[in-house]
């Protein structure tokens, strides 16, 4: 190629959502796990883009039958199941060098009948969805893992005060007001000896827990100390990155009606919203963007 | 009007979802009640149709307003919001002869911190939709209250079998399947002395503890009995109206890569799903159509 | 039945949006038609919901084979497509007495090259989506279409004001406003003597040309001209009802910043919204409600 | 710091999804101007996540507000309403030293009145969704502009075999099949001196028409046409990428039915489906990972 050629640059290809339900069933209790995965690969194909020759592309529809004829076997935690999947598609194809490997999981929760957990009957749980994102790179394994759609509420304790003013502010300052959001979490792991499962359980309810009990000066400290806590527990996280919308919660002026509204009667509005994105690390340590490339939204 | 006149025929009109957000604060355990309302307006509005005469166009801005000022001396049920809401345009517009005001109510769990539901910071509660449907009609009130989104499964415990057979047909007949679906219900007050929210739940848990412990010969035998249960149970309630898409769950072809699949690894489909819609209601007893009208789907 | 005892009230089932896309080929201009259909059956289905019995279950599994079978010999326009469809189903199985099948168009466009229209390639049309719901009852043939989600604005030529003022209002009157909304139209055809695809154009065209034209005192004044144009320029239609959201557009308050906005920069809210909703109908006529039964929304 | 202490790393905030509508109404030729426009600032709030000191914070209000008033004196191009807007922030707070503002356009036609295009009457227009994202970076502006939704489909014209086949392989190749796709496309200028409404109505065509004409051996090759035909047609911009999802349209076999289907009746699939995703560059030259910082998806 000589220089201002056109040239094809990173791209990766596969099967997008398949959505993938596993019954378990070697007792009459079953476990049912349910995933929407996405299988993409990396590598040499540079001859299908610019000639059509399809002698190295893996078909999509490969890809898929591969995923559900992988779950024959049991699924686990989607960590381990996308990191066996990508490793077979590396291992058998010598063109194929990496690739993304990513899942949604979808909750589902025992149907009480009588105070007791049913057997077999399931209701989807509500509340935030669970993602994983694989990428594996020649001999590197990156898993980040998050959630996404957790919308929580504060009452009382958040302030927003001591901003800057310019011609454009017109903004009051407030010492008491609902701070809500949706979060949108994410983190990398920097070991691969861990119980995703456990794991995801544990930071999921850390993060909610600093949500509540910190008393919030702007939606970025709270941010902040969440993945801060998330950081301090666990050493083989390597960072934590939340992209939280701010959901206003106005209070309404009832004044034209000759009534009060002492933090009571709020209007919630869907758009425009604050957007705060950060990045929570360790000082020194490697941050590894291949990790995180192509994990959509901010990173 | 002369016979063959163009005229104006039903009609209605008002403010929808309005995002109302009450923090009751009366102690430093907060609660939250979170709905979006709608209220409409229907009476005499045909000067404004055909000549664009306002007079007596209660402005849609004014709906929003009462909707929040009202809210100021608190929510409850929001069975019995709508009411005292729909009770003040009748009483106070002479030409509004009657109307309809919805809610959709969503849920909000406390955090647990420290093993304690937290005072003031809370999860929103996924899973289904509580919603209500007042329509005042002179002096006839009607509440129809439901709930939608209520996405349950059973890995077995579902058969399909003995249906007909045309040159159309190819569907295997099975005796162990997944049913899944996502419950539309509704259902008809008909006394006004209920404890709303109570039975809210009490009606939402039997309808999931029968789609749990019914043996399923077809969907329709189980939405059927879902609303058998709840006539059985509450005399108060006029009929049941469940919309129950069929969310297809197809047990995938390994044999191609030598593996069997014995009721373990399946494809959950989008489109198409079957839809199956029935009313269960009381032989000889009233129906009420006015309660009905414009309820979004089947009915 | 002895009065009292739970019954099986109205019900129909069926296969929901199947995704059904065909070319004619005959020549090298080839021609698509895409259409999601939905069909469901009315009829003897009570001993499925009450024991089980699918004896007369026809699988919504068949309905969706029937749908894609038909469609090998042409479509045409969609409400012959469906009549046909349903009429088959009624023919064919003495227990079913009647139904619904509706379908949503979604156009596509020639994709100009070199000026000219591509033989085989699309791009999808944007706007509005055209639908269409038949009813079959015994010997009727009821046919409702429409449109959804074609959204209009005019940038003036608009007025609200003289509306009633009462404890609650606070919003002041206009003689020059932005009027914006997305119209869902539905009408009714008296007569089978229709060519669907030149009378949807001409509908809808006649509907738009409406907007634009009317100096607007209210919305509702709008709408009612929309479907008084049509009952006056066609016969063979019975009614149309509209349902139109009142998309407001609010004139920003620019005098914090020194600056005046003269009807020039506006925000676009989401929610609430107004919800203007009407029927426009013939004196003296025959309203047939079982042709509106079940179509979403207002009606 | 020390190595090893929890820091915090990239980061950004503001205000999202602004919607924004301006009239132009010199004269009564109205023009509408409709986006949706978010602004993030990036520079030194680190103490806001540290320590809750909000005095560097400039308000995801005030940018709101400064959002609106901007748009007073115009908005143009959206990428020139950006650059002038960022400009503004990282002008007027030395600790702001750079951003990303993003908008989306939302085109309107005039509604056609006998014929002739209205004046202030406006229908909103279907298909793609026109994007764009500024970053400022000290220095440097990037300019990121492309499409997303635009659903385009050939009903000839494309092939796919010749690809491996591996145990996990069943897909039959073909020599004639349905190719259609919803094209998100990026792409950067690498100058200032665009007339960019004029380009992006070029660049968008030049790719419907490069879809349409190219036989496509596979959606790969498609997609690398599509950015060569934009790199060779436009010194001035940098790389495109393409994000295509193959949406299955799959030939129903009829069979069963007794009837043969010769490429003309087909099942339109949701999910799962391909994707494929490449980038198209000039060889040698800079690629400005900063430009595509954070743009959504695969990049």
């Amino acid at each position: 190629m000589a220089d201002g050629d056109i040239v094809l640059g990173a791209n990766q290809y596969g099967k997008a959502e398949c959505r993938l339900v596993r019954v378990d069933r070697e007792t009459p209790v079953h476990r049912v796990t349910d995933l929407t995965v996405t299988s993409q690969l990396r590598g040499d194909f540079a001859a299908c883009h610019t000639e059509g020759d399809n002698s190295q592309v893996v078909a999509t529809d490969t890809q898929k039958n591969t995923i559900y004829a992988y779950a024959r076997d049991g699924i686990g935690a989607p960590e381990d199941f996308l990191i066996r999947l990508g490793r077979h598609f590396t291992d058998d194809f010598p063109w194929v060098t990496g690739g993304r490997w990513a899942a949604e999981q979808h909750a589902w929760d025992r149907i009480p009948v009588g105070g007791a957990p049913h057997d077999h009957a399931f209701a989807r749980t509500g509340g935030e969805v669970r993602r994983t994102v694989v990428q594996l790179d020649g001999d590197d394994t990156h898993v980040v893992s998050g959630f996404t759609d957790c919308t929580v509420l504060k009452s009382t304790g958040s302030e927003f005060s001591g901003f800057p003013r310019d011609r454009y502010t017109t903004l009051a300052e407030t010492d008491d007001r609902i701070l809500a959001t949706s979060v949108t979490a994410w983190w990398r792991y920097t070991s691969s000896d861990v119980d995703y499962d456990a794991r995801y359980a544990r930071v999921r309810d850390l993060m909610l827990e600093t949500f509540a009990s910190v008393h919030s000066l702007a939606l970025q400290q709270t941010i902040y100390a969440m993945g801060q806590a998330v950081l301090e527990a666990f050493d083989d996280i390597g960072e934590v990155v939340l992209s939280c919308p701010n959901k206003h919660h106005f209070l309404v002026d009832l004044t034209p009606f000759d009534l009060d509204n002492p933090g009571e009667v709020f209007y919630a509005a869907d758009r425009p919203y604050g957007l705060i994105e950060a990045t929570v690390q360790r000082e020194g340590a490697p941050t590894a963007p291949a990790a995180w490339a192509t994990i959509a939204g901010f990173c």
